[in-house]
């Protein structure tokens, strides 16, 4: 009954190509192959995305937002800043890993997203600080975390994760034990003056 | 006067493929390449090493060691234990940013040695954990730092320096601003109960 039926083809390619790269791989899956598994021809294709190129770019832009919903719908709950806080680091953690990343065919699709759409995901780091700053606000305007500079402190929480939410680091350091990514998310409570109770 | 002419030229083998596997690149250089730069037969430099991959793990050793010995250096001296934390985190970024690491041909020779040689690389992040924790020990005695697990406080602060300290990282996040390599280190720092005087 949607009366959108150009965003549905749309969305069904990306799906359909997300499906193939974690498959067959990146590099194998070609235009046709998508248009192959949609019963569609790929000059179809092609009048949504120019190029595999744009297509893996809508794909990563598609994982990235579903990420952000989910740390949004964890900042937006009504519990308090520290709790909230601690939740966004790990549900930023468990989101990464549940796409799979450590998966070597999504590697390949990763590496190219990082390396040819590198603006997709600068804008969705852009946007995840302005999620953990925002929580940042209201644990500073609560008194749960010590005043500081919330546009430099954000940024520095964000980067302090990076072991636990950048796909090619998880599968990298998979046998460093330590730290957990509790432990990290402790640790970042601890810089915002929110000591753990021992 | 050196009567070690054997490890003497181990090291000029190394010295010689580091320069080669930066100037030409790591794929494009062979073991016979190294040889000729060094006026010796590649028989010669296979008695030293059974293979490039050796050969790279080896270079990979000497640049790893090379930071670390800097990274003593600063943990050794005779300054307050949170001055010395500070010092030690901007020297291991300045360390990495030193090597040359975001080069291109060191981006590809780096990638190999994260692939094939990883012994030498976790065993690098293990010895640098071992530095970072006894400066926080000392910190900790001297009621500069509020008291934590350094088993566990050590790799957290390792960890959120990643950013900084991972070359292929810092090559791919060069256009995120923020946040600076001395944000961070204030940061960790706060972590440690030990916060900036604003």
């Amino acid at each position: 009954m949607r009366d959108r039926p150009q965003s549905d083809t749309r969305e069904r390619i990306i799906t359909a190509a997300d499906r193939l790269f974690r498959e067959i791989g990146y590099q194998k899956t070609t235009v046709a192959d998508i248009a192959r598994t949609l019963g569609m021809s790929p000059a179809n294709v092609y009048r949504f995305f120019s190029s595999k190129k744009a297509i893996n770019e809508a794909v990563t832009a598609r994982c990235t937002a579903e990420i952000r919903m989910r740390l949004e719908a964890v900042a937006a709950s009504g519990r308090p800043a520290a709790e909230r806080m601690r939740a966004l680091l790990l549900t930023a953690h468990q989101s990464v890993l549940e796409l799979g990343v450590t998966d070597a065919k999504m590697q390949e699709m990763i590496a190219v997203a990082m390396a040819e759409s590198w603006g997709v995901i600068r804008a969705h780091i852009e946007e995840v600080d302005a999620i953990i700053t925002r929580v940042l606000r209201d644990g500073v305007a609560s008194g749960e975390f010590v005043p500081s500079d919330p546009e430099v402190t954000g940024p520095c929480i964000r980067a302090a994760m990076m072991r636990f939410c950048h796909p090619g680091l998880l599968t990298q350091c998979h046998d460093i034990p330590r730290p957990t990514v509790e432990q990290q998310a402790d640790f970042i409570l601890s810089a915002l003056g929110h000591h753990a109770r021992s």
